[in-house]
């Protein structure tokens, strides 16, 4: 076993990542708004002991719900379900900084870190769309106004969840005290966005800061990320790009006072299974043949910033200005990935239709297994965001064949390391801002 | 049996409901923050066919956690992971309408409601206290803004939950269809607090709407549950207080369209049971040695809205100003308790430490049942919301020995009827406003 361990989280996406996928008979698009089979889902994830499992979330009913399975449930909500029907995965929430109150957001995590036992992550999203802001009553803010925001917000919610002390609570019933309020502070945060007075009403959470996660790869993104983030998902398509990008972001992390292992990179990876490479490539060909071209290019539409639905399929991608606030990155790797490998359009939609721009890459175990400690040993992942096609076979194949090759050549746990989803990723616990503040008080004095 | 059925709330607090409970031996306070304790207490409830388990909620830490045992669990993260581990038991979560957003609330109950098969219930609250409006950076709104946000906020909630009529589903893979998307609808609200655009990206909940459960017993909420609310909590002390209250709620519902038994009034009662009078008696008295004066002076001071720190413990509560804003109902019963009994400060807060307010009785299964059936059968109650002393072993002990007398009486189901919420307190399900829309329409042209 080497020094370095591999982290892999399960993404779960409905009943997959394919955009197909709820037209494949392996899968039952019945189930996306079942309790059971996210359940299902969580226990496959820890039958291969996966770091975590991950879900996506958006507030409007994006893509074309005529040709996808849309509707599902919402994150928070549904992990805590999850938590009670499993005992070590960790459970990752996608919640925005720019359509919800600190204070709210940092009482549903230490809720669900409590009631997980310390098991709760939440990945962290400014939420891009004109589409959300219109269920909010207002217009889409800038990018550098979402960031703004979103940092102060992380201000305020990891004060908040340190404003309980760790020894705060007493539980003296003989002599009546059942806190020492000296240890549970008020913020009296005031800032620009927030105001916020404290103490959190939800004691401090096990995990003292849930963990972290963020996704976003631009400028502002990447800052965030490297000042809060202790895991980043990312889309990178080819071993140099996920390279670039995983030096680039480790490099930032020292002007933050942070360690490069304080930061874990976890690229995606659409893995389609097979028991033979043949057999692999069927399922995808499957995949594939199920595509709505009409969904595709609207999906690559909202991609791209631009209306391709007058476009002609079998032609290149036409020439597009880049979208002036958000989702640049995106539309660079979109747009590279059309000219590099000379797509038509219909191509580009096929090549995008298993993983929104993330990697996909069919064949055997064996293959999935290579692909993965290649770059994991060549400095351009800390682990995989794993993106099953179809769920629930999808994760099921990946936990019973690609996991045990992994575990064979001693690159992932055959048991959970700690009881804690940050204990799993390696990953220290904070201690309360309150705490060091009147430690660095004392020694001052 | 009668016609009429007995409803059963199980309001869960804590270790208890009374203040003293955590320092009581029957209580273990360090499970406040424990999934384990609520889950246990959500399965008593469901052993003794209650019709639901209810948690209230505020915004803020309230009340002196020096004294108590506070900081507990978000409820609707809380109930999402006991719908987990029960069946049939309902599952009311406070929501406050005043510090939150409609969609946000609309997909939470949605998700909630999916996940437990059709067993949530909101409890809806307009947040009275300055300690929430100073987490949330505002001023606190005053009592008729709070009442005109809510009713717009139910407009668009109910409107969300519609947003997405019972057939839209079609799941039909060959031809590429999942949804009738005719049927699936934005809402476009454009109203003085919110702009909502819609459609919510949850699919419609399986009660339709979620059960609509209110508490506010001031002019404002009287109308608002006449209105909107199917269950009512309320603190009445007397029989003839409980017929008032019942009377007058009951009779304005016509305004709205409604007929009586579609809200169903439950009072709370906090039962101290023991196998003899004098059992019960010695419960009571172990609780009420086991209060702080302090603890109690300071709630008191926070209902009536006076500082009554200062003030002799063994004389009489002085004569205080009415409070303007909020909160009049609960001065009125207080102080009419006060003077109807020339109760001391110290007597009130023994009286008020039990249930806030709440009546509480002390006696045989069989007394607290006679209670209930007198009620009951006198025009004071649909049934009651029961808040036990001590948990669980309070309503370990009103499951096992009290809800067996009812059922002896014919009073209360032997099992549940129905597979949701609404079901099992009897009222129908909602059919879409958008579905009804077209359907007028069509019958029009």
């Amino acid at each position: 076993m080497t020094e370095r361990r591999l982290h892999l989280n399960a993404f779960l996406m409905g009943v997959g990542h394919h955009e197909a996928a709820w037209r494949h008979p392996e899968t039952d698009p019945g189930l996306i708004a079942d309790v059971r089979h996210y359940q299902e889902l969580a226990r496959i994830a820890e039958r291969g002991r996966l770091d975590s499992v991950f879900l996506a979330d958006g507030l409007a009913l994006w893509g074309n719900v005529r040709h996808n399975a849309l509707g599902g449930l919402e994150p928070l909500t549904l992990l805590a379900a999850l938590a009670a029907v499993t005992e070590h995965v960790g459970l990752i929430a996608t919640v925005s900084t720019t359509y919800n109150e600190p204070f709210h957001v940092a009482r549903k995590f230490a809720s669900l870190d409590h009631i997980s036992g310390g098991r709760a992550g939440w990945n962290i999203v400014t939420s891009a769309t004109e589409a959300e802001a219109h269920n909010f009553g207002i217009e889409r803010p800038s990018h550098g106004d979402r960031y703004a925001r979103a940092t102060e917000f992380l201000e305020v919610v990891t004060k908040l969840w340190d404003s309980w002390e760790d020894g705060a609570i007493l539980n003296d019933r003989a002599a009546g005290r059942y806190a020492d309020t000296g240890r549970i502070h008020a913020l009296d945060h005031v800032g620009t966005h927030f105001r916020v007075r404290g103490p959190l009403n939800t004691s401090r959470p096990p995990q003292g800061h849930p963990l972290l996660v963020q996704a976003g790869s631009s400028e502002d993104g990447k800052e965030f990320a490297a000042r809060f983030a202790e895991a980043v998902f990312t889309a990178q398509q080819t071993l140099a790009e996920g390279q670039a990008f995983y030096t680039d972001l480790k490099s930032r992390l020292a002007r933050y006072g942070r360690r490069p292992g304080e930061l874990l990179v976890l690229p995606g990876i659409s893995p389609i299974i097979g028991s033979t490479h043949e057999e692999a490539l069927r399922l995808e060909r499957e995949l594939q043949d199920l595509i709505i071209p009409e969904y595709g290019v609207q999906q690559l539409s909202t991609m791209l910033g631009a209306d391709l639905s007058g476009h002609p399929l079998d032609e290149p991608l036409p020439e597009l200005p880049e979208p002036s606030d958000g989702q640049q990155s995106r539309f660079k790797l979109v747009t590279d990935l059309a000219r590099r490998e000379r797509l038509t359009l219909r191509q580009l939609i096929g090549r995008l239709a298993g993983g929104r721009g993330h990697r996909v890459v069919a064949g055997t175990p064996e293959l999935i297994a290579d692909q993965i400690q290649e770059w994991f040993t060549s400095g351009a992942a800390d682990g995989f965001n794993i993106m099953p096609p179809v769920l629930p076979s999808g994760l099921a194949d990946f936990v019973d064949h690609v996991v045990p090759e992994l575990q064979a050549r001693g690159l992932f746990r055959t048991e959970y390391e700690g009881r804690t989803l940050r204990q799993n990723y390696g990953l220290a616990r904070p201690v309360s801002s309150f705490e060091q503040f009147e430690q660095k008080v004392s020694v001052a004095s």
